[in-house]
């Protein structure tokens, strides 16, 4: 493993050269902040060295030349919303800010897009969209905290990737910055394009390791004016998880169909202390969502929906009104009721296995002293299994942990799963992501880290390691 | 520029030892087919000094270890039907056929995917999925006469890419073999993913430049039961070219708009002999496809395009017959009524400066000796603009062609367009690609094709140089 630099005074002066005394932070309490993400376990967490906030690329360039020159590590910090110890800076040395570049540069309607830096807050892009009466379909969890640029590292998901993709298919362009200092443009405004490598998809969901996103073009869609929520419940897992095949294949394409177990039910009810939600004892629930731009074509859809949960065995057939959403939000939220340490995973299996890989879940889960409490965005096939440590000792709640994800990734890979649908690999699945990825692909990830940054200036200790 | 080393006899014998005998040709007949692809120009022309045949993707690794070893170059070779001299073996050395890697692996209807060997007729791949009741929504132009492991390699585009996007979009998983002779698989089949570097994204489209594509998992769509065409008559290319942009934001989602201007209508209805086409001195034809899953919906979505086509001031709007396909599909051909040598090009722009940039090819073509015709992917922002030599000197033409190409490259990239939108680069706009490609994104392109291909073995002279 490599050995860097340490941040020495002559650095710090450099930095501050380049960003201006005010922007660069060394005092213990910030240094103390910027040492975990959403990271709990405090054995995970690293201080950084010396914290800078950049105003714009040129300055994320200069740092990045400088950081080259003294042999320093480079950690990027979007939101802090990492699930995957994304943002925590393994090998110390620098933080990087995003906040500071904060504005969107251009709404045009007439374009459909969305030009923005990277420190723009989501929610803040998906509403301005709506309010010019356009969609911005990307839709992570935590939209409500997140910075846009992380979603673009990591190619974060959400709640509407069955109909609209992930976070990078809603992007045209991007502006960057190389770990070796170079502002870099790619990609293009475009519906079609055969001219050269597609390398904005490379850039993007690499988790800041090839480059720094400091802007995008984002894509904008026309709004649904209409829309529907559902909720079929089920008192038969198996009922619940085979009717997500049937939905894909009926030309409904939905916005998301999300899955809660009878557990999360139970456990969301509670939390948010509502009474009388729909089959509290033994409902499973799956939630669609279908929009629409126009009403007639909505109540086509409501009505072969409907149909379709009724045949598949589903005992209720419900509007899913604002409680249900509101527990499905909280989820992980509501966790804390059944244990305060626990554990979420984010394997993502193909659709068509994701009945198996739930099934599989529940069967495997016997065996150990948790149950697996799943909430799913299922109709991608990105399953969130929680775990729960209540009363096990350290000891017997890491071995199986270890032992459980063994099992389930092992699974998850043997179906053409993955490790991550939307949370990255992180510095938190580094070693899965080593033992699972095929050896020839592992190998081309890293050639290609290696020529865009020969001294593993720029977030080592995530994704994969170098040596 | 790199110099190669002769493909000796040493050399063939070692490529004999991997593919056999009878699959390494070099007498004179085979060399001198393998020279050109599409391209007429004999001066394009590069014979090779051997051509291989392949089984498998294991002998294609071997050959690539070859020619690293004996330091000569290798092609490969699709249907050979490359716009953009992408088949030509600019250095001579090895062309590689595809051809008989000609399987499809698997078509999987629970999971509605289909594996296939790279050396498969796209047409064949359309065929058996429609027979299964599905859509594989790639579909170049050429689809009969090309192969689909070709269309991976360009990006190619063709009628249906405003539904659904180019070969790209239609991908899950890859094998390919890296210019070092590895066989790796990037990709997987799922709908979500944030799990290391988005490596097929990068090899798709890369023109063989940095892998050879022997297999992919393609995805499968529900086929449309409904559908519509229809043909907006206008007789004033403005208010023809402005419908476009209201049709992209109806919400009607069409799977493909077409664009032929009267010099096209009328040359086409010629070249297929039919009397009395809609509007033949003056008419410029808007098509318009809709694919719906339900009757009800085709029907709400064709009455709202009538009216829009109305509004826009078509002068007539029909049904889309065969006769008006067939007339869209003889574009090409038909231009031999005007000049037996004719160039077509491939500039792509941002959808809604289309109609801005059919105007400036219009205007400007009034200052040459020549009036450009144009067919268009109108939907997705694609021209093909056809140059006609008629009665020009051969320095008349080229100076000409030259001119006019400057001026509206230099348009296109300053709209945010680019050269090529389905045809790819290859040999032919090399130069182009190099003068107007973004330095820091060109320089990056040099760097990825370095670290995966340090000798520049393969393909080399297609995209860009490397010195």
């Amino acid at each position: 493993m490599k050995t860097y630099a340490p941040v020495t005074e002559e650095v710090i002066e450099a930095l501050k050269g380049v960003v201006g005394a005010e922007y660069v932070l060394n005092d213990a309490e910030t240094l103390e902040h910027y040492q975990t993400d959403e990271e709990t376990d405090c054995r995970k967490f690293h201080k950084p060295e010396v914290v800078v906030k950049p105003a714009n690329a040129e300055e994320i360039a200069e740092i990045m030349k400088l950081a080259n020159k003294f042999d320093v590590p480079v950690t990027v910090r979007s939101a802090g919303t990492s699930l995957a110890d994304g943002a925590i800076p393994v090998y110390g040395g620098i933080v990087l800010l995003m906040e500071r570049l904060n504005k969107v540069l251009e709404l045009n309607t007439e374009g459909m897009y969305l030009v923005t830096e990277a420190g723009v807050p989501t929610i803040d892009i998906q509403k301005m969209a709506n309010e010019a009466g356009y969609l911005y379909a990307g839709d992570p969890c935590s939209a409500d905290s997140c910075l846009i640029g992380g979603n673009l590292a990591t190619n974060a998901g959400g709640n509407k990737a069955v109909r609209y993709g992930t976070t990078r298919d809603q992007v045209h362009e991007i502006e960057f910055v190389s770990p070796t200092g170079e502002i870099i443009e790619v990609g293009a405004r475009l519906k079609k394009c055969s001219t050269g490598y597609c390398l904005e998809q490379l850039i993007m969901g690499s988790e800041g390791t090839l480059g720094i996103i400091t802007k995008a073009t984002l894509k904008l869609l026309p709004l649904c004016p209409y829309k529907f929520d559902l909720v079929a419940v089920f008192t038969d897992p198996d009922k619940a998880i085979d009717l997500v095949p049937l939905l894909l294949k009926a030309g409904i394409d939905p916005t998301s169909i999300e899955y809660m177990d009878n557990t999360y039910v139970r456990t969301t009810a509670d939390y948010c202390e509502y009474k009388n939600v729909p089959h509290y004892e033994d409902g499973i629930y799956v939630i669609v969502t279908v929009e629409t731009y126009n009403e007639d074509e909505l109540d086509m859809k409501m009505e072969r929906l409907d149909e379709l949960c009724t045949e598949a065995g589903a005992v209720e057939v419900l509007e899913a009104d604002e409680r249900i959403w509101r527990m499905r939000r909280n989820c992980q939220e509501s966790v804390r009721l059944i244990s305060l340490v626990s554990l979420t995973d984010d394997v993502v299996v193909p659709r068509d296995k994701v009945a198996d890989a739930v099934k599989f879940v529940m069967k495997t889960g016997e065996k150990y002293p948790f149950t697996p409490l799943i909430c799913a965005h299922v109709g991608d096939g990105n399953l969130h299994i929680v775990l729960c440590k209540c009363d096990l000792t350290d000891e017997e709640w890491e071995q199986n942990v270890q032992a459980f994800h063994d099992e389930v990734y092992t699974y998850a890979y043997s179906i053409g799963g993955r490790l991550a649908g939307e949370h990255g690999i992180g510095a938190k699945k580094l070693k899965e992501m080593e033992k699972y990825t095929r050896p020839g692909e592992l190998n081309l990830m890293r050639t290609i880290k290696k020529a865009m940054d020969p001294k593993c200036i720029l977030n080592p200790g995530k994704i994969f390691n170098m040596d």
